[in-house]
């Protein structure tokens, strides 16, 4: 099941995206007799899963969904989750992307944090301003929490994910590389493009090897897998859940394949204005933002 | 003023305090038929601001004052904002500090981000987890934003401040070395005390010559004053709101001077189980912690 929020007439809403439609969940939910949430986020916290969901959904007759479901062009689709409680994101997490830059894989996860004001949503415009001149992509499978998580083991990790999006972690290369230290270039408003939906973890249970691919105005940048993770989700999970306690609704980008915009040969390729950044990630979707200058 | 977040009888609170007691704010104003935000973080977005606060103190007799108050020891304090948006926090900001690691001083701020999940308040403990083995102190003038700030100049940044606290930026030196990245190692829960009270901006309007001070189990290690600051607080809020939408309660944390741990001659001096961590900083308070061993 993928689920995504939208604005219907104004209004925030969340349900189930299928191909051309999407079916709101608390309205399915009323049209039976029972009650979700009104928010993506409370749905998440509350604990119910996608399975339940899930489940939920396919007792429903047709007539129940046709009458809850809106075409998907009458919507507007928003990010997943606008305030996660934390967005920690991983470096040097693919085997190719460290190779393209020659650094040294790390033992243990290299982290760094985002703030939740990077989030934008689908088709939303990722705004270069005008001190960047080194502006990248980076197409990053992103998990979803759904339960609090502290000191938890590798084989305990799954029952703590909600799902799975996509986050396209934004850099200004040339505030990264200057500063060391990777938070100042990737802090910047909306460099954290997030969506399309989320696919529930009930639904995509594996993600050992689930292609990752970035397109810029059509020509194919970033074409890796899953499999070529150093530390995969669970392991991921583990490995901070022991530094910090994670929370639901938290993101957790991990990390990026091979093919950004800085290592491209033979010169790096950054970003432009009017540039379009397309990211699909195997069984999630695929992200679309445009690039404009601040004005 | 100073305002401080503090538990009464199970109930969260806030009000003013002074050296033996405690005035709490909401409803000191219900007794003068006035009405404030039941909370702290409300107070501060609703944008009411320090002075109008203290006008409404000064205008109460000492009986309304007496009838709302509560010896400080009578209840618990709390770190002044529980869940931050955001705590952005400065390095290499202090001369004295880059000079005792001979690191260069920069020329932009350069930021790191700690997650909400590592506030703790004054009194609470610092929990080493077994596998920190160089756990260190950060004594660090914290600024709590008043106002959403973008792209705003360094002379109109004033108005977008609420006030300041102390923040200790714990840091588990083992893990930032190791990383070079400096968040895992600051990410762990409870390494941000943070406390005891905020000091609102109208009452300290010059912050560029504070002593700031930190003692562990009475061993004077720092004292250096915010003169050593590489960029003012102004400049500050200047600099990362050209990065990211700032917004009331975000926790800016400005850097720490010199006389850390791991820079303590003949060698590094690092937190044991058990030991007391006090800070002070001029016309805001003093913030004491023990760390105790993760259990």
């Amino acid at each position: 099941m993928r689920l995504a929020r939208y604005l219907d007439e104004e209004r925030e809403n969340y349900g189930v995206l299928t191909s051309d439609k999407i079916t709101c969940l608390p309205r399915l939910a009323k049209r039976l007799d029972m009650q979700l949430p009104e928010l993506l986020r409370d749905f998440i916290a509350s604990g119910i899963g996608g399975e339940t969901a899930e489940k939920q959904f396919r007792e429903a007759t047709k007539e129940d969904i046709e009458s809850v479901s809106r075409p998907i062009n009458e919507v507007t689709l928003l990010s997943p989750i606008d305030f996660p409680p934390k967005i920690v994101c991983l470096g040097l997490n693919y085997r190719d992307h460290a190779a393209e830059q020659n650094a040294a894989i790390p033992d243990e996860p290299v982290i760094f944090i985002k703030p939740h004001t990077t989030i934008i949503g689908p088709n939303e415009n990722i705004v270069k301003p005008s001190f960047v001149k080194k502006l990248d992509y980076e197409a990053e499978l992103a998990i979803v929490m759904g339960r609090k998580a502290k000191n938890v083991s590798v084989s305990e990790t799954k029952s703590y994910i909600f799902g799975y999006t996509i986050l396209n972690d934004v850099s200004a290369r040339d505030l990264q590389f200057k500063d060391k230290q990777w938070t100042r270039g990737k802090s910047i408003d909306t460099f954290a493009p997030t969506g399309p939906s989320i696919t529930t973890e009930n639904q995509l249970q594996d993600t050992s090897n689930l292609f990752i691919r970035t397109w810029v105005n059509n020509e194919p940048r970033q074409d890796s897998t899953t499999k070529n993770m150093v530390f995969n989700v669970y392991e991921i999970i583990h490995h901070l859940s022991r530094i910090m306690t994670l929370e639901p609704c938290d993101i957790i980008a991990t990390g990026t394949p091979a093919g950004v915009g800085f290592a491209q040969k033979p010169q790096p390729k950054f970003l432009q204005p009017l540039d379009i950044v397309r990211i699909q990630i195997e069984k999630i979707g695929i992200l679309e933002n445009t690039v404009t200058e601040e004005t």
